[in-house]
């Protein structure tokens, strides 16, 4: 029984599981790369990206007569695979190799190649008559091939997971922001009482925080969208067709249906991934908005009774271990932790990005390892958020009333009636002494009761 | 003698200096705040952004009724002088104060009314005939002033400091990338020696990623263009005409030239400062830009005789308090260590921007602070790298020369001709007997002489 | 056929999977909580001291009467398969849930109480004889519960991870410290040329700072050993026995042979995890010493002929798709990729670590988690950068020799002789002429010749 | 009028200000690196530090018979005046010079050479008879030389500013809590109502905490305490006396009175500065702990009527420019930005940490600015926070026994006398009907109103 075959590369000759495609460069990354394998193996979106990028090189190259269109045509059929899912199992490498992607690369000439060789009715190993590198990788280097993909796979994810995810919750905040247009609540500035607003004021910030940062992710895609593929090795194009770049990216575009082109500069697309970290800082934004969100919303439901009880938001389980009866705002809880791993991803990110050396940055995998992976948690967190919470906020119409009566700085209304000073006169006395607004200020006589009913309306303060 | 005048606020009176504008405010904030007082002042920009909206605040007031024009004149005449920096010594405060920036706004107030008074021959202190805060902060209150004087502050220091700087230095690399078109040499990835390049092609890359850096940093100005003046103390903008905060824009950008408006949302405008969280982390990719340019510059002048040598950087200074002759790259540190500061601030802006609560965000000073400085720092150190080190770099044509010539990665331009497996058994087994690729590539048998000649031509493999 | 069975909480009944083990609670976290579930499930080292928890809880509240000596066994014999991860597939909750762990916590008590049921012959689902709140989790919270499993975890796999795969690196370039320590070579400072050292004193300071960043995770243990157990709720042991934190500390000493204990403030441990955010610094330096060790590394072995190339790595695959012939410092750059993870990791754990409000701190875990990882990284890339990059480096003595002779800080030497400013002198002649050292020294007549070859003596330059 | 006079370097002559003692290299960089001069020239710290070493070290070299005694003399005379801070004037450079220090080490050496020639009668400038370099440097170099002088200067700056200024705080908080040891209050986690506490604990917490980051910054001081000295350029020692090292850091131990030593490993000890990493992590604990207590300290005493307002502050100013009578938590939130702003430094430090190549790290002074800076802020906002907040913190006590009155969280002392779900059930009941526990518990006949009384015992809950 063979449960191994033979396959070759420039170092020689090793042994790989005869019931998977992939050949010698990928069998030596799993056996020198064993870091962190049980969660870091790529994730489909980065082998689907592959794929794309390996049947549109295929299409390119035979269109500009680089490659037989017959052998062209078998490297399509099998990256359609690679794209649908079909042949993740053959894609064992973690994102710890090298840090230009060339594994993950050949990885994907291998089973490419070895597939399509299958599809032929050839000898899996033999390189014949699909070459992993003279055909699937024709014309191209992983230094511009991964970025290739790394940007494929982002840009995909962003439309597939992220945008769909954070609107839902955007859209079902938005209606609560109309739905509670009219209940008038206290404000809060450092924490303290501040003038009144409405209920559907304060959701409607968040909402416009939610969309600022969806718009800074969005703002981030143009520069996404420009493709490092033509520059192969050092972003001369050497051994490239000349129109290889733009026609690749053509083919992309058809594939995704998304506007992708050949980056203007390959040396610095392939020298530095700028364009990911400005798309990482981008989800940084965009999670910075969704944590301040979800803190509002958990110190708005504090209490239930010795907190700000403004707001009740769904129980989905005990809250406690130990207290009985308890509710926690959880997937607030959830949402900030996603928050938190966002920033700390964002941070290798970042750093990531400035390690560039000469023609190429060899951070690359790590690079896009975690910005898909903020997208996913933040997508994920969303719609968790979304479903277990959002939908499900309700004013606590009882402690915003009560609230806002006691408020004292309804008094700010008076500043233009009869000054700040006379105000603050009238703030401070009622807080010493414990009595209502009224009552301070009828006492020290700078206003009617009249004066107050008209002049003190807190509606008319939000200027709703 | 009298070296102190009574001031008075809400709390009641206090001492202040007899020659300073300043008011009770401002003093108890001095007394309350002596954080970091040598270092952490707030800097002219911040103080003439004050000066600008106080100004356009009382021409807007009075336009729309809210002010007697002859108050109104006042304060812009006070307010001009703020601007001009004649006042700058009576703005003693400190960036870690209260978190809304109250005090510094206050501090405006003050200085502008009491200077307005002493125009107007009346008594410093009184109040009168200009009152700071119902005439100076007139439909205005600190949680929209501040933001706005940020948000101005920054605008004008990009404008004035960082673009100039940037872009004198992007074109003195630009006019070396021209200028060293021709000259072909050795690339590099994986920090080892690769297909060739020309030098054009290297510093080209490194404009290209600074031009982008740039261009991320302006995309991040629509959005401090929008300011938060109009929303008074929580957003609903009580206290202040319903056209103040259009108006008072509209002014600001008059006195400015730059294209600012009153932001859609008010409350988000003053519950977090996601715009500046953005330009923050576009002059983090703009700093890893400059980053990667001055490595790779100090990189390729390594040596002089022991390491890459291939640039030549001008010798301004001793090296080395212990070893005479010694020349090291020292704008390419001073560069770097700007760049892990504006790392380091921008993680400081990023962190303080996720801490927003209800209807305020309490990081204000802190985050214009550190955004001011990472421009001041990036625009100072790009001049003087400009001057000190990128209108000097040379090619050390000799060294780029003799690095290609035994480059054995020129076997890439093989892979078309012979396949990519026969051209690596060349390559290794040149490094493997310390020949030449010709050698090489001879004794495999693999090509002929003329070919070698034909096929590997450095020049064409740049594809310049 | 049942494939489900009927679970109850406080909130009613739920059905979950007939074969699993866990109750209502974990089920409804797994509905509720779909975030990063391919790769955020908790590791088994966690689960595994929850195990331990349970089992150290179940015997200290038997030896104080808190528990029935039965019921207490049937627990133990269950956390034993928690213990040694038979029970892992009945974990299937991830990190983004409540802060707290509280379903975690309820994971394990469920799970532990149905296991204990089977055990009894009893009805899955029946709380009884063993129910998960009232004997599992007696004396407890999870609170007080979850970090005390955190910590277990985090001692735990840095024993058995990090500190073996470290320390056999550290061992490996160690011995090549001694090996090589008669290789003199140029030292380089600023990347410049610079006096001469051995190539045991460089990889020996490799070496000095490892060492250091393992001590510096060391040091951070003695906070680890504090367990917050018996704090319950809110830090005041409500519920526990006296003596129960104290005593489940000593049994959980005892089943993992470390030096753990009941923390001295329970308010501090569940209000803050600084230990944790110590032990991230800590994990944060050691990275910072194993990339800076990576990338001399990659640097000296830079080339192979037009870089520094002092040193040889092993060739472990291919470099490059289309460079043929290429050798890339791969296990440098995986091992530079997961130090720029555990940059990013530590930056998500100090950023949890400010968030904690009043007793308890709702990042928790988020926090270990990262600290796992980061754990998990640093050992996984340690001992593939032993394996396929340390024990295979050689010095290239040839160019290590060819460089040394041509450096002209051999002149540093000549400074207690002739001074720095004539010492200067010569090398600046030298480099401006191209000339040796010698050359430009005799033609400036500032020594003899016999002074140059007493003097300048490169192997005592380096007081090896 | 003679406003200039003449000194020179290896590179040749160049005009210095005749009222200064710099010299040569000082002027150089004065026109080299004028980057963010108002505000990073060095801090007295630094320039003290450099006094200290350059005084120990001609006392060394002159015990060691490596420097005339006369000579050493008017070295430790001029060094003494350089401690003292009588030369502040004379120190202009800035951070961002080169990397090492260098020119900073050189300014050291030039104002105590031309100080100690004037002291001598000698010419400035005349280099007699004290030379910079061959006297004042004498077996030193600035990789040496400079970050020794960073860790007397930390070392300093900690016990000087940092300790004093937050055990302070710390000692006033601890008095709090004893001071409140006997009010039971409402516990929260996750926001939420928990079970009781004392006010004592709560604040005992905090203290536990910030002893906790006090004690982390001192466990990171023995490694500050190892000193360079004696390394020279890479680490070898070159021209230093081999006794040099040891007994400059004795002389350096007897002047400061801190247990300075040589350090064991001066390659690491060049090319890394892990210790300042550490200290950095170390003051971010720190500043963690203060942000926490912060937090906790403007959340307890939010309101004064809508929030939770169960301690009250002091008022220190007015609060708001527009809402009149407003009180702000200004102290916590100038504390909190301070805390920002040292994560923000800490990541400066930490990046630049990892950035060291070969024989050394050149991000020195950036790495050293930030830990000072990151001192000095922590010791004034310590400093004002107690003297403006921690002094005159009170419990609201009629809002504290409200809260915890109506607290349902009570509930939790039944777990043990009728299990955890008949507990859940009365607060749950309670909840949704808004009556009080007792009444609830009644009704659902789990207990008698006696039983009530001696179960439900706030104080006997907080096991004070």
């Amino acid at each position: 029984m063979a449960a191994s075959r033979t396959e070759t590369d420039s170092m020689g000759a090793i042994e790989v599981p005869a019931d998977r495609y992939w050949g010698a460069q990928t069998q030596r990354s799993i056996q020198n790369f064993p870091i962190g394998v049980s969660r870091f193996q790529w994730q489909p979106s980065v082998i689907s990206a592959l794929g794309t990028l390996k049947k549109a090189a295929a299409q390119a190259n035979a269109g500009l007569g680089e490659l037989p269109k017959d052998i062209a045509a078998l490297v399509v059929q099998a990256a359609d695979e690679v794209i649908e899912g079909k042949l993740n199992d053959h894609f064992p490498l973690v994102v710890f190799q090298t840090g230009s992607g060339t594994q993950s690369n050949m990885n994907a000439n291998e089973v490419i190649s070895n597939r399509a060789i299958e599809l032929a009715g050839g000898t899996m190993g033999s390189k014949a008559p699909v070459h992993p590198n003279d055909h699937v990788n024709r014309g191209q280097s992983s230094n511009d091939t991964f970025p290739t993909a790394m940007h494929i796979a982002v840009a995909q994810e962003l439309h597939r997971q992220l945008f769909p995810a954070v609107e839902q919750l955007r859209n079902t905040l938005a209606a609560k922001a109309e739905q509670y247009a009219d209940i008038v609540k206290t404000g809060r500035t450092h924490l303290q009482d501040a003038t009144p607003i409405t209920l559907g004021q304060e959701i409607g910030g968040w909402v416009a925080q939610i969309d600022f940062g969806l718009e800074s992710v969005r703002n981030s895609l143009p520069a996404i969208y420009d493709l490092a593929i033509g520059g192969t090795a050092v972003g001369t194009g050497l051994n490239a067709h000349p129109k290889f770049g733009d026609t690749a990216a053509a083919r992309i575009s058809d594939i995704t249906g998304l506007p992708f082109r050949s980056a203007a500069n390959k040396f610095f697309a392939l020298s530095a991934h700028d364009a990911l970290v400005n798309t990482s800082a981008a989800l940084r934004t965009l999670a910075g908005a969704l944590f301040k969100m979800a803190n509002d919303v958990r110190w708005l439901a504090s209490g239930p009774r010795c907190g700000i009880g403004e707001l009740i938001i769904p129980d989905n389980e005990p809250g406690s271990s130990i207290m009985p009866g308890k509710v926690n705002p959880t997937q607030c809880e959830a949402m900030t932790m996603v928050c938190a791993q966002v920033f700390g991803n964002d941070a290798a990110v970042a750093f990531s990005g400035t390690q560039g050396n000469f023609q190429l940055n060899v951070y690359k995998p790590v690079m896009v390892h975690n910005v898909l992976e903020s997208i996913q948690l933040l997508a994920d967190a969303s719609r968790a958020f979304n479903d277990g919470c959002a939908v499900g906020i309700e004013p606590n119409e009882e402690k915003i009333a009560s609230n806002l009566e006691k408020n004292l700085m309804l008094v700010t209304a008076l500043n233009r009636h009869i000054g700040y000073d006379k105000a603050a006169a009238i703030a401070k006395k009622a807080q010493k002494e414990q009595t209502t607004l009224r009552e301070a200020a009828l006492a020290l006589g700078h206003l009617t009761d009249e004066q107050y009913d008209q002049w003190i309306v807190p509606i008319d303060m939000t200027h709703n």
